[in-house]
């Protein structure tokens, strides 16, 4: 089957306005471009080389961001400088994450002892250097250790072992991202990236090395991106954009729908349309209509999505529609393929090569 | 890398302990031995061959239920008796339809005269016969005709053309399923399905066939299975089970598990699994925590599970933990193999064939 106009794609499907997306990256690469801080973009949200590569191209970006060192296997054979902001520690895992260090810098966070340990074993059975952040937990209250005092000691231990390197920082403002007022977001992200930057200063103080001081997302981008010592930003939904950041005054487009069919007019207020939730993440809620007046999702099964209209809609068994998704990643992943639109035009047919946790990459089967 | 012990499982994953799954078989097998009704699982629930083929095995099974056409051709291998009990309304997913009727006994869900066009038009064009089932809404409130006089109108229509023969009506009482109450459950289903049984006797006294009458879920397998005319249940879950069905009086056991692995315990009362929502779908509600006192998922993220343990909780980084998922179809469908195991030993890994949407099984490309 050959893809060239948008109506061959078969539905459920994700695609994306190359356009819009063009935009995305143009304007945050704009932002970062007087180098005072950069841009590591989040691959997590797409999963899809094909993107991440125009990232890359754009400019002002250091290297990208994985979450996984899945993520980090598939991103390096064309990036050569990998924060895994996640802490990994597992022999398995380290290991793996250690061999990417044989082409890359890569460099992970580290909130344990234990967990320094594990990566500080596999770097030093491969060989490798493997580069290190201490995570600071700057109030999302996930992972990371307390700043001050508790990051200094850790940072200690990073610094005192020789299988590794400190490199600096991080902290994930996650709890400021979805804050919809600016005012409250410009202060709860000032106040989170205070107490970063001061983690910095005080290992700084202590004579060891703290270049580094990562943090920030798309909510945050230009308020974490500029306050002073923070070096890099790890924004990662921007590229495409949800209908969660969408509440927010943010510089970019919805770039990303959820193309689905209508399958079913039951009745004069309600069709059905094949793109339910394994389609079409609902963590963050359900998603809006894409230009369908009084069109409103109402629900989500598996396979269906029931949409409330007015009684005098024309939508019918077989027409077209797109929803807007509440948040990007955990709609991405469920998802091979993504259809790359210009208009009316598919212009490509991208992989989202990290979806999932591709443990076939890794060749198991049973011993 | 060779698995044969579950500690050497990379995480997160899934699990299935096919003791407790052999268990569940048998006892759904053992309910419709007598055959008056007969069961005929749903494959969306796992979207496995492997689990599958063990239900098929076991007896007291028509064939198979499907939701999309790709999970149909995933079963057609193994599988002679394929009821996809879903709207099919498009004319590429009609010819895919159609082709998978040359080999099985291929039965669809109708709901709409421009639906059945497609499927006719799709059947015609194939040489091949598609069976048909009039879809009524039983109180769901989804797809489906009303029952009575329009469904028998669909039935007319259905029986008029020439390509797709009227096998009888479905309707699913979805709404009825995760109802807690057993009496209120059992009043639900039963109003439920005399609504579609007098459908089916409507459309036989008006000289059409109607000899399928298709219905029922994991939660009311025993409630529509023992309504006098009900011929068929679709129940799907019941195979692998989750928290959501656990709180209803079935004799069913869990055995699907969401592995994780301790990756932080950045507090005494808190510690942070790798198992986030792209491993578990919390759109039922958060997972909760298997055979470990006190400890609660407290909220998914990506790949985080924030879970609160007591503060004597020995839990640490680098141990290991079970999750049991709210909703295991959308959970199952975020991973791409199970891993089958017995007590620690791991005796399969299964893959979940008909995971996504899978379109480069159609061999898509540009032109």
């Amino acid at each position: 089957m050959n893809v060239m106009h948008i109506s061959d794609v078969p539905t459920p499907a994700l695609t994306v306005d190359v356009t819009a997306m063009g935009r995305n990256i143009a304007t945050m690469a704009a932002f970062f471009k007087d180098g005072a801080c950069r841009l590591r973009p989040h691959f997590k949200a797409h999963k899809t080389p094909e993107i991440a590569r125009r990232q890359l191209a754009a400019g002002s970006v250091v290297g990208l961001t994985c979450a996984t060192v899945a993520e980090a296997e598939v991103v390096a054979p064309f990036c050569q400088d990998i924060l895994v902001a996640n802490e990994v520690v597992t022999p398995d895992k380290c290991r793996r994450l250690a061999a990417l260090a044989r082409t890359a810098r890569l460099t992970v966070a580290v909130d344990s002892t234990a967990g320094l340990e594990a990566v500080a074993a596999a770097a030093a059975g491969a060989g490798v250097s493997v580069h290190v952040l201490v995570d600071v937990n700057v109030g999302q209250n996930r992972c990371g250790v307390a700043p001050g005092d508790q990051a200094l000691r850790l940072a200690r231990a990073v610094h005192a072992s020789d299988a590794v390197v400190l490199d600096g920082v991080m902290g994930y403002e996650g709890h400021v991202q979805p804050m919809a007022g600016r005012q409250a977001r410009e202060e709860a992200a000032r106040k989170a990236m205070q107490g970063l930057v001061a983690t910095a200063e005080l290992i700084r103080s202590s004579g060891l090395p703290c270049g580094i001081v990562s943090a920030g997302g798309t909510g945050t981008f230009d308020i974490s991106g500029r306050v002073t010592g923070v070096t890099e930003i790890q924004a990662g939904s921007y590229v495409l954009m949800d209908s969660d950041y969408g509440r927010l005054d943010l510089p970019f487009e919805q770039a990303l729908f959820v193309l689905g069919t209508v399958v079913s007019r039951p009745s004069a207020d309600r069709v059905i349309a094949d793109c339910g939730h394994k389609a079409c993440s609902k963590d963050h809620g359900l998603p809006s209509v894409e230009g369908i007046e009084g069109a409103v999702v109402a629900g989500l099964n598996d396979e269906h999505a029931t949409i409330t209209v007015p009684a005098d809609s024309r939508l019918k068994v077989g027409d077209r529609l797109r929803l807007r998704p509440s948040h990007v990643d955990p709609t991405v992943n469920l998802h091979d393929v993504l259809y790359a639109v210009d208009g009316e035009r598919v212009v490509g047919v991208w992989a989202v090569e990290a979806r999932g946790y591709k443990t076939e990459r890794e060749g198991l089967r049973l011993a």
